[in-house]
């Protein structure tokens, strides 16, 4: 990959000094990959919430503001692409998504990535009041990648079998008009399993591990619009414990991978792709890797530095919980090689859901 | 150079969005390097200063010192390393020197680069009354990288010929006891030219560039405390026009590779090296390097965005100014491969100066 033919992304999320969430997950990995990032803190803190002692400083949305203006003024606003991720309160992010509004208005070509941070495993990280600034702003991206709680909350579907699956990314795809969904992750429950097709169920059914599926759809792929959108759908084996800044640094990757300019064909006899399909499949392959990492990591620490969760514990004695989350923080430096390619790594291929809307 | 060995850096300096100055220049550079680096922002700016039109937030002394208070709780200062740039106004300096000072009081292996970014070429950016702050905290240095001009301001001296040149870097050695003193670079002018040893005299001599000189002093680099520092230096041929953000890729670069584990040892019939001889060789090389590529871009752009630098003319047209100031931003993502060691450059090795304290 020629580092001197990839752009410019902007990228708007949250800062924290030490450790890897928000843009410090996502930044560092794009311009690896050779791309210019310019970066707007939406907050500054002294390392992610899951430490439980944080704090600093939320950017206000006149300070944004400020900010979008000035590199108006100065014609800095020259990115292709553009990446949102967490941004505190609803004001700043009624700022940050009109500048992304402006921004699409002013470049139909605009390659915009909207992480919708909401929320995780059944629980809303951010004020109601969010909502629906997030289901306005969903028109002005070209890819989005929710977790499946986000995706319930955005389309207030409940996923509970193939058909409201459908249902929820039929209205992101339709009544939001998001050309490209991605479903982060998703618990592979039994009805998910069953439905998967032949080629990814068997790569699942041997094993005792838990899975958590990702699905990407596409719509539009093709010139004629009464083509269903493509799905594709891949299974990642979990890795015990929680990682923080996974999904920052997951759609960081998608946006990368997305649509370049790519010298080699698919190989031969390989699955049919889109462009999402081939950036998901690249971003799974190299966050999983990642994880991988981090995760031998944090095994070979001394036991002080990696005891369970448990939370009473945790609230009795504020440094057990500290200790664990420092040492499973991303090893996104010394992954680096993972990130450029240049480590090979497990490819984890988004395969074909031919079927997907034949139910 | 093994990315799992290296450890973390905390980098103390301001941040702008669009653009390489301050943290954006140092930061990206050192994970490439290996380091992983927390990033404390000063400053949270549109774009530098040299813009003309620029703006944002600065960081108050209270929230660094609220950042500050939260690392330490957490147990998050663990660097080995410490680099700290621009810092707005006397009282966050202080709050920034403060932590410095307890850090070198918990640490004395602490590897701290100090950059006293005071001006240039005979211009103050700060206010008078930062000056005493630097001075105070020289003493918890390992590393200082003035240019000519911040040297004069912290030491009084006027550099105009040898034996004022020895007694700068003599009270910066004697009186505020920095161990490691990198004058970052001086016009070599006649009186300097003359001194220069015979090896980097010839080099320089037949060539009708201007050059900059950059010299490097260790003292007590032997056990044997009555040693003299050793000297060294390098001449680097300047570049047309300014570059913004040069003077902490540099300064970046020495912390990055001083006193590393290093594997080989100095090339058969090479020049004697001092760790930080060593440091500001690879320093010199590749930040020369990477000017280089952007002198390059800047020069291959349309007239429009590289019209010289007029001041009049720029006051008239304040776009003119952005428009120059864009182009020649430093060209880091796509010469991450110098950065790395991956791409071979021009070796700028420092030379030693034996004769130096002769005079």
């Amino acid at each position: 990959m020629s580092q001197t033919m990839l752009g410019r992304i902007l990228s708007i999320q949250s800062h924290v000094s030490f450790g890897y969430v928000g843009g410090k997950a996502a930044v560092f990995p794009l311009q690896c990959l050779g791309y210019d990032v310019d970066v707007i803190n939406t907050v500054n803190f002294s390392n992610h919430s899951g430490y439980g002692r944080f704090g600093g400083t939320r950017t206000t949305a006149a300070e944004l503001s400020g900010i979008f203006g000035l590199m108006e003024k100065n014609e800095l606003l020259l990115c292709e692409r553009l990446l949102t991720g967490y941004v505190p309160g609803a004001e700043a992010l009624s700022a940050v998504l009109g500048l992304a509004a402006k921004m699409r208005r002013q470049n139909t070509e605009l390659i915009y990535l909207l992480d919708p941070v909401l929320g995780d495993a059944g629980k809303l990280y951010v004020a109601p009041d969010t909502i629906p600034i997030y289901r306005e702003a969903l028109q002005y991206a070209s890819i989005i990648t929710p977790n499946w709680f986000e995706v319930e909350i955005l389309t207030d579907v409940r996923m509970t079998d193939l058909a409201s699956l459908q249902r929820a990314i039929k209205i992101l795809h339709n009544e939001y008009h998001v050309p490209n969904v991605v479903i982060s992750s998703i618990p592979l429950r039994e009805w998910l399993l069953k439905a998967l097709p032949a080629d990814v169920h068997t790569q699942v059914a041997p094993s005792d591990l838990d899975f958590l599926a990702c699905i990407a759809s596409s719509s539009h792929v093709t010139a004629d619009t009464s083509t269903k959108p493509a799905v594709h759908v891949a299974c990642i084996p979990c890795l015990p414990g929680y990682f923080s800044g996974v999904g920052d640094l997951f759609s960081a990757l998608v946006l990368g991978h997305f649509n370049l300019p790519r010298t080699t064909s698919a190989p031969a006899g390989g699955a049919p792709e889109t462009p999402l399909s081939y950036a998901v499949s690249q971003a799974l392959t190299k966050t999983h890797a990642i994880l991988m990492l981090t995760h031998q990591h944090a095994a070979s620490l001394p036991e002080a530095d990696r005891l369970p969760t448990d939370e009473e514990l945790d609230t009795h004695e504020p440094d057990r919980k500290v200790r664990r989350m420092r040492g499973r923080e991303l090893r996104l430096i010394q992954g680096q090689d993972i990130i450029r390619g240049t480590r090979p790594s497990l490819y984890r291929q988004m395969m074909p859901w031919p079927s997907f809307w034949e139910t």
